[in-house]
């Protein structure tokens, strides 16, 4: 990390993966979870301030890789994303990210930043934000069932601003399982190993479900769910990718991020499209009831939204110039006339080649 | 500029708008226009290869803020891009871009770039290739009406890949035609200053309009087109944004990037949708016919296209491997196991404050 000293509006703030990785460790994990949900909040609550729309998503037989843009009255957000179930396979992330900050008043962006570490803090973030006002309150533990990249955010995120105490870990794949633990060693979580989903689910306050593989799996059953519950729902988020069996849907109100892309993409994919789902913005700002009662079920049908990474980049942003961490990169060049960008080159005259004739160069 | 050394598939090679000026000035200018010429070629020729759509805009009352993606099968590319025209008055330039190109296999992006020079690189070459194919062949002489940021390159293109000559100027603001002058120098290109647009265009073989003036401009009137002039038309590249006289349109053939985009934000979008247009890939490929005869007046009606982004990456990507150019970057952690994200956080045990009770942290 190095400080960025005074900078050009031509110069664009970029931050790395190990710069994020440094900026998390000097700020603190339960720091930047509490700066990261205070940003979702605040950008939740002026909701209809943002133009939202679906991302835009290109299919290919191994993955996707989807452009999430989002803009308010001054800046401009978006997010490169892509989902590969099966890089694992050849050593690589699942997912990795990048994204742009920019005014909308100069186009110029101020920040260009990965978003791979960023969104797995801020996906766990939301998921925080969201079971705090629909988990039951008390809530202390939570079956967390996949184990995979997410699975320590969400842990940690709980942890951090529910204060979560237990975690009922479940994953098809023991090793995943064994990293967790290797991971929370020292979180002061207690971790409990659990033989199924169905074991790991029984008598848990909160359910989190975190598996990566494409198709309409059915991790979670209806029958699995007990009263009071909240379930997260986090690794169905992309047309033919889910979790939950139906009919776990019906049994209690369905919580989403941007309805119209949730539809699509999210466990609501599986039921008609007049099935009630209540956007979590307008819980947060009291224009619409949360959890009824301690007995009801809440499920939060999770895909992630461009405007959480609209927040996460401006948190990121701001923690970077607290640090001075990060450095100036160009994508513009230093130009003294705006109008002459050709002399940004500084070519030499002789390096360019004298006229030769059409009829020579058309051979 | 510093080699890239070996490389990991998780690093990313970075180029910033320096290292793209001193690639240029490293390659040569003409080699430059010849190799993206080529790289545009290639892939206008496979255009049914590609998954294409028009871009995606967020307007604001100072401009516009774009993502252009496409695809094939194995390569995905966009670009972020803005258009702010006020941007001179801030002495900031009116385009600044960026963009990636990422396999489709993995998602990981190989190539994170700037693209404003690139751009202004890409565009000049497109409106090349399109007037070699269109424009009467033997043009020497072209008027370069507007004089702003894309001028010199356009200037350049055609003289490299054209054989063009003499250039005939004009623009509202002469101290736009004499920083065109002075960059241009050096050139080899016969340089005349004109009083206005009729007298620039009198007797060109082709006319070139680049003003970035928002709003429906009558910049060139059908009345100044003489047989046998090529006309390509830049600067009209938004809805609501045109520099040509309705009727210019009727007076030949008009060829396009890709049709859909061209009738929403080019010249045609003051035409009726069934006004007939051809897209120029047909014509490279030879499944339709270009210019007709040496009296036929042609059009290329050139909005920006995002598979001329995918083809300048490609070519700078290829350069700066050929010249050791750029730097590797980390927008995904160095991951030893790739289910294992959380622990590049490398967070001490003591960052992870204790376990507080859930009803403290909601007060």
């Amino acid at each position: 990390m190095r400080h960025t000293g005074s900078s050009s509006p031509l110069q664009t703030l970029f931050l790395d993966s190990g710069d994020i990785a440094a900026m998390v460790r000097r700020k603190g994990l339960d720091a930047c979870f509490e700066g990261l949900e205070a940003a979702l909040r605040a950008d939740f609550l002026r909701w209809n301030e943002f133009d939202k729309s679906a991302r835009v998503a290109r299919y290919g037989p191994q993955g996707v890789i989807e452009l999430m843009p989002i803009a308010d009255a001054s800046t401009y957000g978006f997010k490169y994303v892509n989902g590969h179930p099966g890089n694992t396979r050849l050593g690589l992330p699942t997912v990795s990210a990048c994204g742009v900050l920019a005014s909308m008043r100069t186009g110029v962006p101020e920040l260009l930043s990965e978003l791979t570490l960023t969104t797995a803090l801020r996906t766990a973030a939301t998921s925080a934000m969201a079971a705090r006002i629909l988990a039951r309150p008390g809530s202390r533990s939570m079956a967390l069932i996949g184990n995979g990249a997410q699975a320590e955010f969400q842990a940690q995120a709980f942890r951090s601003l529910l204060g979560l105490r237990e975690l009922r870990l479940y994953d098809i794949d023991p090793a995943a399982t064994a990293k967790l633990q290797r991971n929370l060693a020292g979180s002061g979580l207690r971790l409990q190993v659990c033989g199924s989903v169905r074991e790991a689910v029984r008598g848990a306050d909160i359910v989190t479900t975190l598996t990566a593989h494409n198709g309409h799996a059915t991790v979670l059953r209806a029958d699995m769910l007990e009263p009071g519950m909240h379930v997260n729902a986090v690794g169905g988020d992309s047309p033919g990718k889910t979790e939950l069996e139906p009919a776990a849907l019906r049994r209690g109100p369905v919580f989403v991020e941007f309805e119209p892309q949730t539809r699509v993409e999210g466990e609501l994919q599986q039921l008609p499209p007049d099935f009630p789902a209540t956007e979590l913005w307008t819980v947060l700002a009291g224009l619409a009831p949360g959890r009824g009662d301690a007995r009801q079920i809440t499920l939060f049908d999770s895909v992630g939204f461009a405007l959480e990474d609209y927040s996460a980049l401006r948190f990121m942003r701001d923690l970077a110039r607290e640090l001075g961490a990060g450095r100036p990169v160009r994508l513009v060049p230093d130009m003294a006339d705006p109008k002459d960008l050709y002399s940004c080159l500084a070519l030499p005259a002789s390096v360019q080649a004298p006229v030769a004739p059409l009829e020579e160069l058309l051979q």
